[in-house]
C-alpha cells in the first residue's frame, strides 16, 4: 500500500512541518498540500529531519487534483462516531471507521490511498467528505474532541505504518470511474428515474468502497454492465451479442 | 484505570501545551512535570482549550516524587523494538511493549498508572527506565524514529483512551514496596549472596510488573514471604509459628 497524505487548506505552517515529521517517523513520503499557508522558517523547524520531505511536498489548487490517481480516498473528521447523526451518515453514505479498523481494512491490499486531513478550524466540508470512499474518526473524548491536526496525523500514521503489505490489487481509481460511467449510461438507457441516477451512483460508489473492490472484481462488474447494456439496447429476443459481451470479461 | 502523565524535564513549552491538549482530547486529566522549562504564552496557546488542565499540572523536582503512589510505572523510549540490544534488555529487565499491547495489558484493571515521557533530545535515561515496571516503544520507521513528544503522547493516549475499565485491582505501589522490602530481608536472612540481592530484587520487580500483579496476589505473596522468614529464623524443627504466619494470608 502506498499512502499519500493530503492536507486541505492548512493554515499554520507549524502544523504542516509537524505533519511532515510524523510522516517520516512512520515511513511515509508523499505529502500533497491543497492551497496551503506559506511554509517558512517555523514550518521547516517543526519538520526537523523531515525538511526534504516537506520541500518535496506537492502544492495543488483543488482536492480533485490532489486525489487524482488514488485508488481509495479516505477522509477524516473530528466528530465523535456516536455524534455523527443518522441524517449525516445517510447523506454522506460513507462507512465511518476507527483508525484501527482502517488499518485492518487495508491489510494485504496493494494500491494507493489518499488520506485527507482538513483545515485546523472547520476540518473537511461535507462536500469534501462526500468525495471520499471512507471516513475515519479518531475516538476522542466527548469533552474536547478537536485534535491538533499533526496529532491526528500521528495517530493515523501510527496505525497505517503497521499495515501489512499484500498483493491483492485494489481496483484502480480509473477502473472504478469507467465502471461508474458505464453504470450511469446503463441506468439512463434502462429508463431509471433521472432524478435518482446520481444518488444511486453515489450509493454504488460507497458500497464498492466499503467492499474494497479489487481490480479483478471491477473488470468482472464492467463485463456485467456491458452485457446488461447490450441486452437493454437489443431487446429480449436477441442473445448473440450479449454472449459476445460476456466473453470480454 | 487512572492515568497520570509525567513529562520528565521537558525543554519546550509548546510541547508541554500540546501534550496537555492531547490529554484532554482523550479524556485524561493528571499531568505532572519534573523540572520543566517555564510555561508561558506559547505553551498556553498550544494547550488551546486545555489551559485549565495545564494550569493544574503539578511541578515536582524528582521522578520519585512524580511517580509516588502510582501502582504501575510505564516508561517510553524512541528506540525501535528490534534495535534494543539484548544487553540493554537484560540490563533493564523490563518488558518492552507496543502501545497496543499496553492497552491490552491494562484492559479490565483498576489502579493508577504513571506514564513517563522523557526529554525532547535524549528521552529517559537508562536509570530512569530501570525505575519503570514496563517500557513502551512506538513502532516507528528505521529511518527516523525520533518522534515529537506531543506526537508520542497523542499515539499513547489514543491507545490508552480505549482501555476498557474493570474491577481487577492492581497491587498498590505500597503493597509492592512492602513485599519487596520483606523479600530483601528474607534474602539477607537466608544468607543469599549480598552482591546479588538488589539485582535479584529488580528481577522480581520486573516479573511482578509483567504479570500485572493484583492486590490479592500481593497479599498472598507477602504471606508466603512471612512464613519463609519465620522458618528461616526459627529452624527446621519449629513449625507452629510458620503455620500462624500462613494464617495471616
Amino acid at each position: 500500500m502506498i499512502l499519500r497524505l493530503v492536507l486541505v487548506e492548512p493554515r499554520y505552517e507549524g502544523n504542516v512541518g509537524s505533519v511532515a515529521r510524523a510522516m517520516l517517523n512512520f515511513g511515509f513520503q508523499e505529502l500533497v498540500l491543497v492551497n496551503p499557508c506559506p511554509i517558512e522558517d517555523f514550518g521547516r523547524a517543526m519538520a526537523s529531519h523531515a525538511g526534504e520531505l516537506l520541500a518535496r511536498a506537492r502544492t495543488v489548487s483543488s482536492l480533485e487534483e490532489a486525489t487524482r490517481g488514488a485508488d481509495l480516498v479516505v477522509g477524516t473528521t473530528g466528530k465523535r462516531l456516536e455524534n455523527v447523526d443518522r441524517h449525516l451518515r445517510l447523506h454522506l453514505r460513507v462507512p465511518f471507521l476507527t483508525p484501527q479498523e482502517l488499518k485492518e481494512k487495508l491489510a494485504g491490499k496493494e494500491g494507493e490511498v489518499a488520506l485527507l486531513l482538513g483545515r485546523e478550524d472547520i476540518g473537511l466540508t461535507n462536500s469534501e467528505l462526500m468525495a471520499c470512499d471512507m471516513v475515519v474518526i479518531i475516538p476522542t473524548s466527548q469533552g474536547y474532541p478537536v485534535m491538533n491536526i499533526s496529532h491526528a496525523a500521528a495517530v493515523l500514521l501510527y496505525e497505517l505504518g503497521q499495515v501489512e503489505g499484500g498483493k491483492t490489487r485494489l481496483a484502480s481509481g480509473n477502473s472504478l470511474q469507467i465502471l461508474l460511467d458505464r453504470t450511469r449510461s446503463m441506468l439512463v438507457e434502462a429508463g431509471y428515474p433521472a432524478h435518482k441516477v446520481e444518488y444511486t451512483l453515489l450509493m454504488f460508489r460507497r458500497l464498492l468502497g466499503r467492499a474494497e473492490l479489487t481490480e479483478r472484481e471491477a473488470r468482472t462488474l464492467l463485463g456485467v454492465v456491458k452485457s446488461l447494456c447490450w441486452k437493454i439496447n437489443h431487446g429480449p429476443s436477441c442473445s448473440k451479442g450479449a454472449e459476445a459481451a460476456e466473453r470480454t470479461d
